[in-house]
């Protein structure tokens, strides 16, 4: 399926005594991924919520091969890997870019030094957090999920 | 009014590329002090917020006199220096301790070194962020923090 | 003195369970944006820290006028209100725009919602944290500063 | 080998929308619990970082089960899993108490209800990020781990 990129600039508070980010932090990057790559969809995550929905990690694998620093400027390259009525898998891949990077390159080009790839796991559930299946509970996001993964 | 005493050890996260806590999380800090000061008047901030109030900040002041580093032991000292039916405000000092200070010391006494201090404003609120009387809205609350105020 | 603007959208993992955004992220914001005004100045924090110096706080003040919500589009708007070759004063706004408030318009306007403003002070200091004049230190940076605040 | 439990309360900035923590938290909290158990060791992390070791991540697996909310009495169970002179993995839970579960139990215990389970690869370094045998680089601490494994 295709990856979406994101880009964003490493935050002095994402650093630490080590003079490089936090590792849990890379885990938010993973989320913003995931988050513009459904407002990519043409819906936005808050509006998911505003209908009830909510989609919680249920699992999470990843690699660290190098450090980001404060100030680097980062994309967030995010691909659904896997989705069904009840569950979705990303991965993710966070990327360190050259200033001469251009911000608009094709989403298929994965410039730059690769830093973190992972994968997380993810079901839908209701406000009460019982699953529920996608494709009921709010068919057309659904279906532009379906026409995501089938382009 | 009386001070009181709450401490904690300086987490990896919280320090940034200059080797020390980054500014913010003293906030968080003085929020940590808040709360536990309410739990000593023997009610906790959850309980309040499972009636319906809450107690935003509308104002905060804070003076950074020193740097507290990873895994410094922190004593945060919280006081209530005013309230009304209406708003609290809270004063807040973040002192760094010896390995040797004793643990439960008399919270009239503070040890160690200043690092930071600050004053925070709140005002009581439903859970539509309409404001609320609390001596009307939370009689029992109301009378122990006067009670904690007159001791 | 002239206002810089600098967008981001609010972040999952900086909203809290009130439904807003934590209080102590408005302060990671006014540093964001003091940050990228830096970098307007065509010079970046990280090479200032490249140079042995440092620009921590001193003081901090913020009034909450109305919180901040999940991916909305927030401005931050910084400008500086007074320096001398040992200190200096950032004044800072955060607002929230519509999703129609144009990208790049005059950053001498601020549209959409006032939700917090602020002060900081910082003092400009080397490695060691021991005070340093940037007119000596920095003679460059001290003159891109008088620049910006003279035109 | 040998479990160590460490606790925390979970913090108002760790929640979010949601109303639960947020995830990328946990990571940390397996963080607080590698730290702790260390100085359980004898050892803290602040000393092996001041003669120039680093153990930064290279892997992380989690598993949620369940989250964790505001105030909520955490338990942080930790492992050392495996461990060769040039890598470490720990293992981790976070497991939710009752209030009146004890504070000072039998670590092999596991009271309470598991929420995330996972596991840390880690190896060691030096300030320049270069890969450094333990035995070689700090006699010592390597002594610790092996009488900690073996015990």
């Amino acid at each position: 399926m295709k990856w979406f990129r994101h880009e964003l600039r490493v935050r002095y508070q994402e650093t630490d005594q080590m003079g490089v980010v936090y590792h849990a932090n890379y885990m938010n990057w993973f989320e913003i991924g995931r988050t513009e790559l459904i407002r990519e969809l043409g819906i936005t995550y808050r509006e998911i919520e505003s209908r009830g929905l909510r989609l919680p990690l249920i699992d999470l694998h990843a690699e660290f091969k190098g450090p980001a620093r404060y100030d680097d400027r980062i994309a967030i390259f995010t691909q659904i890997r896997d989705f069904t009525p009840i569950r979705m898998t990303f991965a993710s891949e966070i990327r360190r870019l050259d200033e001469l990077d251009a911000e608009h390159s094709d989403p298929e080009e994965h410039p730059g030094r690769l830093l973190v790839s992972g994968t997380t796991r993810h079901v839908w559930v209701n406000h009460n957090w019982q699953p529920v299946r996608l494709d009921k509970a709010s068919p057309d996001l659904f279906a532009r999920l379906a026409e995501w993964a089938g382009s």
